[in-house]
Formats: structure tokens, C-alpha cells, sequence
């Protein structure tokens, strides 16, 4: 199985140990972004796995390229052209202080590049697996022109398609969100996380028959449905979180597949990078259907490979599948030696 | 509101990542002192904020001096004369160690300066509210002096006072500070935290009708009751503490305002850094008076702003209203971007 | 009481920050060694401590020795020779994420020398309490020819002799460790740890009569009494770990001592570094045994010892008496000022 | 003498110890921009004064006004709107290695800003000296009409305006700098460096009768000649710069008063950080103005302030008037204690 | 043009800041090895460059592999077997201290693995060019067959043999080193040093006619019609270092090719990190020949590549060809911005 | 041959990577103490070394005796008593910025110490050589008691002393450090370095017939006749330093024995840490004596052990012999692989 991936890679800068962006004198450099994330963490499950995005010709943009090389990520259809590499400034939060992001990505070189001409079908031939999200047609006109492209070429190549809506009330609002991503639902196989897509606010109010931000199993199951007989998915996950503090989660998730809908276990586990972790969801479950597991045991996985993210310093679950499914089967935590 | 707060300034030094002090190969400079922390946590919180002390005409001082203009504290009254900064070595504590104090703080120029000439009435004037702790007697005669000057010329100048004994065993004996400090509070508005006037053993063993470190309700109704009738306070309000582990605790407090006593929400939470804890439940609160919240709110905030400072590594609380409001709220901790 | 131990000394290096080994750019140094870690101890417990071992002749053995000594523990019988020096990579767990750790200790300086003229009755004479351990014949033939001739001597001298079996998987199989260790068991007095001395596997599961990880009382206290019948120890020990998860464990011990079990407290905490904990344990049980504490409060003071370690960034438990006691009669966590 | 200045505030982002953008884990920060340099430098000289610019009113605009605080530079009239802070990354040349920048400043909220209604009579009143430079203009059209009014609205408040062209190849072209700087000539009073004012290339090739990098004594006496009959200077200075390597230079400047030309010693010194020596020479001189220093030795302070500021980390002269003083009369460079 | 090298990757441990091993609490990871070194260096400067090597399949051999992939070296021929990666401990010289290397590569999976199956026709088919060094055979008797292995393969092939002798007094002795070495040298086409296949003594005291550590052109060129007679290399090249201090250093080079012998210019430079020097002389000098660059050329870029090295921590120069050819043409040693 | 010394030790606390003290965010600890340093030099020579003080019984004097047996220096002699530990503040020198000194020593636990009834015969019985400086009297009167008895003690044992007279302006003024000193050179064998007994001021400003910084052999020769004519010494050594900035010094030493004046090598060196310089020399000197090396020898030795000092973090020359005799005989500055 072939991996691709598209969308804009990240410089996260964030003060080391827990300090305040107001009174640190110093940032540790991580790169990220959703589907870079989901890329690299595949790579690292063994996935041949690649990336594709527009970087700056300069020694930053090389850093990112070298970043996803050294995690086996193939970089070679990467555009170098433009002036500046998307950023963010990430808080970490810990005990009860949550995280903080500081977006600074408006103007980047994938933001800002004119994509009409860009092959789509010589980028993407070959690949058997695409995995988009909700944040690039949230960036620029351009980058909704390329997510537009890129969809209807993948259902004519014959690719799988995953979409992770990853919604950002600080990109667009919830509206235009849901209007503009329902349109692309039709190319989409497998779903990852329902909102804008379902009709509640952003800020997880119910409205109307809308749905919690922690629903029982009767609701989503009905919103699945709902969803399911409106677009036709292959699958639909979500993942529930539960945040105790900035430092300690549980985390569950449903599953949608045939007409079933599967429920995990709920981990609880402390935080040592919160960022990140809606990815490794992500590419736990890519990785779980392209290995055709259970149902079950996919929505498991994918939670176990969410989990083991948050004990991993950076945006990325940089672990491989026996680590995952030890987690998984909850087998010790006692020191390996 | 202006306030103004007058004490010692505190260099503090503690190794990096929980090290032992015996082991550590460096030091983290922090600046701390029960009333600067006061000081600065009131500018973070937008409020007009003046601190007086005296600080070593070198670099260390004017080190501390940067540290609270950076933080937007007036330090215009500041006299940079004598020979050494107030120092204490902080061992932090980690899991089940607690953390270890060494004060190096004798002979430092604000104890041994002599107050006998300083002109607190221009020190004071034009200001509402002034904090002081029960530390400042503790240094010295000097400061004793010091202490007994501000407090009678504030109550000629129709400020408001507030006042944390801040009992320190290694500073100055159980019954000394008692007698001392009684003799204060008649000049005492708001009195935060009651050892050790009221009677019992510093080790906080309940001696005849003292109190427990863990009173119920209606202990600390009948204490406050007791204090109020003895001194005629405005408010009188007390911390319970917790400390499951050296890295854990519970915290609540009780307030007692025009005759009835209040009792927060108990909070939970990790500690990131212990210290200051007390100072930033004193911030709190007096910002919660200054803005006239009603009296469960303010206990509520008052607490709010102690846990968060937990969370903050420094002595401070540097943070804004807002944060401190969701935090008492109970929003969600997950990440905001 | 002169206490002496002699084993391999261990370089430690582990990424700082929980980073994992294979994205690391520095690594932290520590001194460690089962046995190293007991005699360093125990000279911070105030016991006169003495240790013997095989360093090469390099920076690196120099280092190790200034580790000691600046540990107070006496390196005045090391032979300096050989190449290397013992090495292992820890990537220190936290969170679901388990500690992990690669062994580079083959051919090390201490393995590799040939002891078949040491002078072993000069090493050992004059000292009351000779510590060993299971890892030391697994290493080479020629720590074979160490451990034997150290037991027949401290024998004839009269030393007391504890013994922790300290069973690793990726040093040598089960059946042979068994077989071996077995054969040392008349020289030993004092057995701390049983595995796998009786009969079950190496990875915890029940066969025939075995015992599980976690044995209740009554299973514990028919196992000690089928060792001591085979041995006839002065004592038995051994804990119990519920590793929770890779930052939370709880730990408790049994003691079996003149035909009674003791079962210690269970005490449950956060970990900054889990690597030494058992040997915490040891060097906690071991002067708990000097001192002729009562049964029940040596296992309790042995746990203390432990859980205190698990707390402090190193192999070692560098911490007085004073302040195990304090953990064990579980006083305040509270800062100390 | 009251002085403020106009200009933008940079975030610098560094590698720690000479490392590569490339392949470092972590930025150092600091903050400079030239107009903040030259206010920074000044208050550490004891000189009132004020810094105006646009910052985003986020963690990293108060980060940058708090550094200001710490400075005592007057950051009250800084107005806190738009999106980002200009920022800029910089390799710090050693050895054959030269220094770097990546400027990534683009879109600044400095930039963006529309100053049409801005009252800048407001701003500047009060004040006795304006600094201004050549980057300002080049940063966006907004920025021009910016400059333009403080030209105009210091000269009819009869403010003494010093002016450094700072010419950056990377904002704006040569012809372009010059034919705009050129209108603003009218409205300096002192002159601090000529390019692009003067006909020849920026890469310093001689041009017809251009001026070369390291001109002769007669040359840059003609050409400050030529300069003073066209715009009626007060004062014209020009630094020239030896880079033997990317650490270790020499450093001489030329100053024009009254119909003189004046020589400084040439000064050989070792670079810790290169950023920021052209803004210490400028404020080195303003301050040698402001108190009258005689030409001479206002040439050679200010290039002993220039020098000084290599030795110092960050892009400021955080030094006061006597550590420059001693520098330039050359006294002894052995510790003080 | 396709590169490919064979040699045995190390890891290296030194302590920051120039701290000594004995003292130090961490160590700075870099990878290195002469071999590794230039296929590094050479994918930096845009060739296609391909590393052979055996390295432990754990996280130490995948963090190598991610380096050398990270810097665009194809890793896809390494074998992951073996239990230790060949490991130096590096104390960083600085003014008048040198460098001193601790060596801990005994039993490295490179020097244990049997290479009689190894198919290396496999291997180096399709490369034009292939690097090895002298550390090689001194590392075991499987090396030397390796090595010998290759050299017939690639003969047969007709792929450009370069050949660094790279003697080591720590490894094996001279006489050994220069019997081996000679039965290579009919093999190779690019001889790149010439100890000790030319008859003096390793620490560079005369013998007979042997050649002084720092000759002149005259010796020189004596000495390589000596070894141009015997072996008819293509090309022979000598560097020539003057260790001014630890800190400061000066380097030349002589090359001879066609029967001449060209004389480089002679460069002075700081010291930022000295190890990989000569591997940085041999990558540009691969790199000068594989374009043709006139002989003259051809050695100044070399050195010039050598010097540039030493600006870099690390064992590597990480450089483009823009930045070694401005080095070399003695461009501007300030600011780039 | 047995040493032993007695003084201050000093907890030395300085900003990493030449920050300067007023922006730093942390400090590096090391330990000094000029008596210190030169007992801990010693015992990295080789020699049996005593160190004699007073420290607190807290964990910064547990520290400081970690630190010196760590260095093999005999530590049971030492007192814990008192409060505080001696501390200076340094803000180490780079380039044209020398070094400065905050010492925050007053009132510490040596100075204040009360050692009248203090055995000094107990102390020093059965050693060979005893070292002293000018340091101690200055502290306090309790030291000058010290100091007294000491040399008295010293001279009925027959133990050599060596005295380094260490004038600290900020200690105590010149006269009177003539004056107390000068009643103690009748026992003093060996005298390094000369001022204040020599009459010429603290600034090295010449007066009547004294003697500059910098002297030529002839005044050299003729001062030390004067001061042995006067005061019968074994031996008298001043070192000449030329501090070309505060990175790069040159130093030289002249060594008057039997009636002849000798004269080191100069040599020229950079400057990692200045602090110890002075140490080094008399370390290395006394070693020199100890080992009867020949006058020239000696004070070529002495210059080395002092220029090597400087090239390592902290205040002491921790080398061995045969790096100082190597640097000392000017081999190769090359790295040693």
C-alpha cells in the first residue's frame, strides 16, 4: 500500500519545560502539521509514505525536508519555491493550564502558491491511499483550488480517499466550513471526526438535534447513520475526549464500518505533549484499515496509537506497531531491559 | 486602585529538572519575596502596582529591578544601597519528596537598612491599598521599625490594609511572632491566613481549643468569629492545603466577610512549582475585593489563582484575569487554538 | 559496620527530558550498577562502604571513581585496567510509555579481567556485610570465578552476605540463571528478591505451583517457607510493583524473617526515574538489618527507601535516613522552609 | 534630552553555540529591530527614552514590550494591533563562517498598519531627539507615509533628527533607497552612515567617482564634503568595518562637524554576536552628541560603544557610559574584582 | 556521477562546551566515521552519494541511519545486524588544549560481521566512484576482507577508487598499516595522504629520507614522483597543518596530478570543532575532480572545504559549494542579511 | 610529601555562554577558593592533599565536600558549622569585556567562625608542606587569629610554608594588608607573587621606587634581592600577565632561588576562564618545588600549570603532569586520537 498525503507542513516553536511564551528565552523547534503528522507516523509503521507540500527554497524549508527524511517520509515531489514556512507558537499547558497556540502561518509558500497548474495526476499516480484534511481549504483560495484538484483526480486514480475535517475556529468560521466541506464528502471514503459536518456549534453547545461533545454510544450511533446515508462512507470514527487537566486525558473513540458502529476502550493517561493527538489517531486508523484489522481492534489501535502520542515530545507518534499494540493489549508498563 | 507593597526582594536559586541541590551543576534564577509576588501577580492582573524595598546597588540588584519593570511593577521607590540581595536556595519537590528550603537571607541590605529616616509618608501617599506579610518583622529591628511606621502611617492616610503573617519557623519563634503581630492588627483590614495569632503549635498540633491545619467549617467559623471579635477585621480568610504527595494537592479556603463565613470549591491539581502558592491565593483575593466580587466568588477566584500559580514555574502568578476566571469556571483544559 | 560490594559499574546515558534514544541530540550521564548503586547508598545512609570492581584506566573509569568518592564510598581496592567500561542507553518511560533500555556492557573492563590471582581474602577482610548479585555470574566466566571465590572466602571470614538474584532476561536464560544461582545459596544469609530461584517463568506467568507477580500473603508465605527449608536464610524479601502506568506505580514488600512474613505498607507514587529502585530497596532493607530495626519496620523503611529513590534523577538513592523515616511515617509533603 | 524613536521591533530567533538553522533543535530569543536597538542601548546609558512601533497584541508583542520595560525603555505609546511581529532568523557566524539572516518580516503588524490618522504630533511632542532609518521606509508604503509625517512633524517642533540609511539589499533596490532616502535628507540633522546616499554600488564595487568600502582619510573627507554641500548636515559619521573573519574584525569611523573631518583609533576585537554593532555605533554617538563630547572623542566613544556590543549576546549595547569609557581609553581588559 | 563508500559509522559522545569527560554530566550526540564523513559531505554539495555499512538493528543503528538519511545519503544498502555501534568519546580541544579521543569501537557490528557472502558486486554496481579509508582494514580481519573484497569488485567494474590512509596509532602499528596498504594501492586511482605508505615514522620524526610533518614543495614533490613511479596514481594529494593552538590552526595542501605538483594557499582560522578536517579535504576533493576543476582550483577548494569544516561542530561539513567557493575566493567575511 | 591548606572555600555561581549577570537566567556553580584551588590541583598531580575550612552544615557545604573528594582532597578535617557559605558572583570575560566580580562572602561560616580554641597542632601534625594566602586575614578578625596560630604551629613542625599574599582591593585596603602581612613573612619559605609587600599602590601606578606591572628583569631582580635581604625566603616567584582583552593574554613568570633570578618562557594563550589563573601558578609551582625540579624548570612549570588553567571551565587546573609537561615543551597542539 502506497501513502500520500497533502497539505501544509508547520514550524511549532515552543519553550522548553512548561514556560510561558510572555517569559521564555528560548523555543524548541518541532515541525508538524496534520498531514505531515499522519505521514511520518505512518512511516514509521512501515508505510511507504509520502508528502507532499510547498516549502521556502531557504535553510528552513530544507530543515523541514531533512525532518521528514530522517523519518523515511518521501520529500522528493516537495516544492521549493516562496518566502515563509507556516508557524506556530505552542504553550504547552500542564496541570490546569491547558495549551496555547499561537498561529502565525498566513502568507506561507503552500498558502500562498498558485496551484492551477500543478500536475495533480503526475503527483499522485501510483499511490493507493490519500489522506486529506479540513485545514488546507481553510488557508487560501489556492489551496481550496488544490484540495478541489486533488479529490477529483484521486476518485478518478481510484484512490482511497481519508478526510479529517479538523475544524480551527481561528481559520474560518463553522459555516463556511460546513458548507465548503460538504462538498468534497462525496470523494471521501473514510471520515475522521464529524465536525462541521454535523449540525451543533463550535463551541460544542447543543443546538437543536445536534451532538455532545462526549456522546453515548445511542447518539452517535444515530449521527453515524445520519451521516452514513447522506455520504456514503466506507468508515467514520470520532474520538471522545475527556480532559481532566492540562496534564492527564482519557480518550475513547467510535467507529463506524457495514453498518456497525464499535466502541473502544477509554485509556486515561498522563500528558507529555498534548499536540498532535487527533493525528495519531489518524494514522492509527489508516494504518488499522490498510491492515484490514477487526473493526474492533481498529478503533482500539487507533486510540493506543493517539495515547502513545501524548507520551512523545513533538506532533508526531514516532512508534512502531509492536509498541502500539502492546499499549493496545495493556500489557506492563514496567521498565524493558 | 493603586497599591502599593513593601518587603523583601528574593533571589532565588533552585537546580533544574527536580536535581537534588548536593548534585545540581547549576542554578535557575528566579525572583520571589511574599510581597514583590504580591506586586507583580497584581500587574499581570491589570492593577496599578508599587513595590518598596531596598536592593544592592549591583547588577543582582538591578537584575530584580528589570524582573519587576518587565512585569510592570513601579519600582521608582526602590533604594539600591547595601551590600547583598536576600537569597534562598529552593530544592523543588518532586513526587514524594517535598521541597527544601535554604534561606541565605541574613545580613541583606533591606534588613539591615535603617528605616529611621525614610519618609513613608512619601513613600504611601496617593495610594489605596497596602500589603503587608509578617516576614518583614521577622528579618529584623529594622524592619520592625519599617513595618510599625507603614502601618501607622497608612491608617492616617485612610488606606486600606492587608495583611499575611506568613509565619516562617526558621525566621522567628511561635510565640515572638504572635506577640508581635497582634500588636499590628488593629492597623490590619484584611487579615489572610490567622497563624500565628490564633493559639496553636506551629507543627500544627492542635494544642487546648487551637485549631487543626485541616479544620471543618464550623472550627473555622468559631475561630473567625473569635478573631473578628478580638480585632474588628474587614475580612479574615485561610487556606486548607492538601498535599497528597510532593507533586499533588488539594486546595481550599475559607473567607469571612461581614459576619458569615465562606467556603470554596475544593480544587485538585499537579504541582509544577510549590512556591508562592500563598502569595498568589493573597493576590487573588485582593483583586477579587478591589473589584467588589461578591464574597463566595472572591474565595472562589482567590483559590483559582493560588492552583493556577501552581502550575507556573517562579514564585508568580503571572497571569491575566481571564484565565484565572475560566480556570474557577471549570472550562474545558484541552487546548485552545 | 563496614559494609563492601563488588559488581560491575554501569555508565548511564540516558536522553534528557523523556526524549526518546532515537531523536535525541545529548545524553545525561550517571554512575549505576545494581551493586554500585547499593554501596553509594548506603555511604549516604551514613555506612562505612566500600566497593570493588574492574574500571579501565581511562577518563571515563576516572570519572566513575570520582562519582564514588564524591559519594563517600571507598574505591581504594579498584583495579584500574582494560578497555571499556560497562555502558547501557536508558530511555526513561513516562506516561503509557514504559522505560526502555539497550545493554552495550558486553566485553566490558570488569567482565573481561581475568580474576583467577586476585587476592580476594585481601579484598574482604575486616568488612561485617558483603552485598552481591545475580547479575555478576551472568556477565562472563571469569565473574563466575569472582562471585565463587568471594562467597567461599567471606564465608570462612564470617561476612554476612545478602544476595539479590536481580534476574535479566537479555543477560542469560531462566534455567541457567536458576541453576547457578542455586548453587550460591548456602553462602548467602540475607536473599533479597527469589525469582528465579523458584520455580516460574521468567515472564510472570503461573507454572505448576509458581508464584505470580503479584502473590497474596498466604502464596508469598508458603513460597518463603519452601526456600528457607531448601537455604535457611536469616532473611527473605521481596516487592510487589502494580506499575500503573510508566509515571505511576504502587510498591509494597514481604520480609520473611525467624519464620514469620511480614507484608510491608503499599504506597503509591510518581516516577522521575524508575532505574534503581530494587536496588533501592536492598540498600534499605541492609541497613534496616545493621541497624536491628524490628521486622515490620525494616520492610516498611526497605519500601520507603525504594519509592524515595524512584523520585531522584540517577540510579542511586542519595538521601539521609531522616528523610526515608519522614516518607515512611508518611508526614507532611508539604514544603520545608 | 528626552529621545524616542520609530521603527520596527524584531523577534531574533537564533541556534544556540554557533549551530546551523539547518540542523539545530532550538532558537535562542531575543529582540532587536534598529530603532529599538539604538532606544535599548541609550536607556542603559541613562538616556529618557521612548520606542514607538505596532505590535500584535499577543504573548510575543507583550514579550517585546516587557524587554523594553526591563530596558527602561518608555514603551507606553506602542500601539498593539495586527497580526504578527516581524521576525528573523539568524546564524551566528564564527571562524571562516559569516553570520546569516532569514528575514521572515513580511505582513508585520509594524507593516500593516495604516498610520493616516495617526497623531503623531502626539507621539513626538515633548521630545528633544528623533531617530529614525532607512529600514523603515523600506518595509511597506504604509511605513513611507509613516516616516514622512515624523519628518515633517519633528522639524516643525524643532526636534534634532538623526538618520541611519541602513540600506538592506533584501527589502528594497539601491536606486530606489536612494531616491527616496534622498528626500527625506532635507529633515536630518545628523547622518549616520551614507549609502545608498552617495553614487556607488551596494556591493561596494566603485562606481565612476564612487566611494570605496574602506575609503582613504581624503575620499571619505571629499565625499562627507559633497554630502554636506547638498544637505547641510549637522554631523556626518561612516564606521568602517575590517572583517578579518567571522570572528575576529576591526572597526574605525570617520566623523564631519563644523567643516572637519575626524579619524577614530581602530579598534581589533573578537565577535560573540555581530547583530546590532552599526545601531551601538549610532547610539554611541548620539549619546557623545547629546552631552557634548568633543569630535574626537565622540567618534571614538562611539566606536568603542560599537565594539563593545560584539562582546555582548543579543542584538543590544547593554552597557553603561563607564565600561565604554574604560574600553575606549584602553584600560586594563584583566578581571575586576 | 554516483558515489558510494564503504566504512564503519561511529557515534559520537563529547561534552558540551568544551567541558572535560571527566567532569562533564552530558554528552552532545554526533555521528561520524571518515567514510560517512565524505558521503555526507558530498551529498551536501548535490552529489548522488550512497553509504555501506553493518549496524545494530536498535535505536542507536536507526538514529544513525536517520542522520545519514536526513542528509540525503542513500542508507537503503546498510545492514541492520550486530549488537554494538563503534562508539569515540571526543574531548573537544580549545586554546592551548587538544582534542583527545577516547576510543570505544572494539566489536562494533561493522567489525564483527562476516562479509564472505556479502554480494559487493551487488552493492557497488552502477557507482562511478568509490571512497575508502585506511581505518578500515585496522578495525578486524572480516574488515580487511571486506576491503579487499571491494577493491577487486570494483576494478572489475571500473568505478574511480579514492583511498584516504587515515593511519591510526591506536588501531595498529605502523609498519602493518604500510604493508597492508600497499597491497591496496595498485587498486587505486586517487591516493588522498600518504602516511604511511611512505617510510617515516608516525609521530613524524625523520627517518632516512623520509618526509618532515610540514615539508616543503620541493620534499614533496619528490615524494610523490616517489609514489606516482611505484603505484601510478591519477592523483595524489598531501594536507599540511599547523597546530597553532587548539584553537587556532593553519592549513595547506599540495596536490600532484599529470606530474605536477600544485601548492595551495595557505588558510588561518579558528577552531570550532576539529575532528573530520581531512574528511572535509577528501569530500572536496572528490568533489573538485568529479567536476573537473583545474588542479590549481582543485586544491584551494578542497582546503578551503577542510577549513570551512572546522567552523562546524560535528564530525561533517554540511556546507553547500556556494559557501566553500566564496570561502575560497576570500569573499567578505560579514553579515549576509 | 603531604600538603595541606587552609582558607575560604567559595561557592561560585556565573552565567552560562558570557551572559552577562543582569540578563542571565541561570548560573553554572563551581567551586573555588585560591586555597582550594591549589589543594585540588595538587591532587589531580598527585600529591596527598589536605584541605582545611569551616562550611555550613547544609546541602551547599555538602556540595563543596562532594566536590573536593570528588578531587581526591582529603576533606575529614572540615568543619560544618555556621550558616553560610562564602559566595561570589562572575560574569565572566569575552573579547573586550573582562571579567567581573560580585563577591557575597561577608558573615560566612569560615570568616565567622570562632577558632580559639581550635587545635591547630591536631590539624597539621604530619605534614610536609603547608600553603597560605593573604586571603584569610582579610575576612575577619576570627581569621587573622587563624592565620597566626597556623604559621606559628606550622614553623615549631618544621613544615615548609608557601604564602601567596592575593591583594583583594574590595578585601581590605593596601596599607593595611602591607602591614598585617609583612608580620607574617618571617614564617614563610616560599613567596608567590609580591604585592602589597613591595611598596607601589594597588593600581600599579609606580610610586618612588616601586615596581610596575609589567617589570624588566633588572627591577625584577633587584625588588626580589630587596625582599629577601629583608625577609630570607627559599624562594620568591611573580607571575606578569599582559591582558591583550579579556580572551587573549600572554603571561610570564620571573623565580628567585639561591641568589638567582629566573625568567619563564612567555606564552601567549586564549582565555576559556580566567579565575584560578593565580592558583595554577602556585600549584603548579609548589609541585615543581616538591618535585626538586630545577629553578628554570620550576617556573616554566608553574607558567604552563597557569596557562592551562585557563583553557578550563571552572576555577582549577584539574590536569595532570604530562599534559602540563607537554604543554610546557611545546609539543603538537594536534589533536590525540
Amino acid at each position: 500500500m502506497k501513502f500520500i498525503t497533502i497539505g501544509e507542513l508547520l514550524l511549532r516553536l515552543s519553550p522548553p519545560n512548561y514556560e510561558k511564551i510572555r517569559t521564555t528565552n528560548s523555543f524548541i523547534i518541532n515541525f508538524g502539521g496534520a498531514e505531515a503528522n499522519v505521514a511520518v507516523s505512518l512511516a514509521n509503521l512501515g508505510v511507504d509514505s509520502t508528502y507532499f507540500t510547498v516549502l521556502p527554497n531557504n535553510d528552513l524549508g530544507k530543515a523541514a525536508v531533512a525532518y521528514l527524511k530522517a523519518n523515511d517520509v518521501h520529500a522528493s515531489k516537495i516544492i521549493l519555491d516562496g518566502d515563509r514556512i507556516g508557524t506556530y507558537y505552542l504553550e504547552e499547558g500542564v496541570s490546569v493550564r491547558s495549551s496555547k497556540v499561537i498561529y502565525d502561518r498566513k502568507y506561507s509558500a503552500f498558502a500562498e502558491y498558485d496551484y492551477t497548474d500543478t500536475d495533480l495526476e503526475g503527483v499522485l499516480k501510483g499511490y493507493d491511499w490519500l489522506h486529506l484534511s479540513g485545514i488546507t481549504p481553510a488557508l487560501s483560495a489556492n489551496c481550496q483550488i488544490l484540495l478541489e484538484k486533488a479529490l477529483v483526480v484521486a476518485k478518478r486514480l481510484g484512490i482511497t480517499v481519508s478526510f479529517d475535517p479538523n475544524y480551527r475556529a481561528s481559520l474560518w468560521d463553522w459555516n463556511t466550513a460546513r458548507d465548503v466541506l460538504s462538498t468534497y464528502m462525496p470523494y471521501v471514503d473514510i471520515l475522521i471526526g464529524i465536525e462541521p459536518l454535523h449540525l451543533y456549534n463550535a463551541d460544542g453547545k447543543d443546538v437543536k438535534e445536534g451532538l455532545s461533545m462526549q456522546p453515548s454510544f445511542k447518539d452517535m450511533n444515530r449521527v453515524f447513520r445520519e451521516l452514513d446515508n447522506q455520504f456514503h462512507f466506507r468508515a467514520i470514527a470520532r474520538t471522545v475526549r475527556f480532559a481532566h487537566s492540562g496534564s492527564n486525558n482519557s480518550l475513547m473513540a467510535f467507529l463506524h464500518m457495514d453498518g456497525e458502529t464499535y466502541e473502544s476502550n477509554t485509556m486515561n493517561f498522563d500528558i507529555v505533549d498534548r499536540v498532535g493527538g487527533g493525528d495519531a489517531f489518524s494514522s492509527g486508523l489508516i494504518f488499522a484499515l490498510m491492515k484490514n484489522m477487526e473493526p474492533q481492534t481498529a478503533v482500539n489501535f487507533a486510540v493506543a496509537s493517539s495515547v502513545m502520542k501524548h507520551s512523545i515530545r513533538g506532533d508526531t507518534n514516532i512508534t512502531d506497531e509492536a509498541s502500539i499494540t502492546r499499549l493496545m493489549e495493556n500489557k506492563s508498563y514496567d521498565i524493558r531491559r
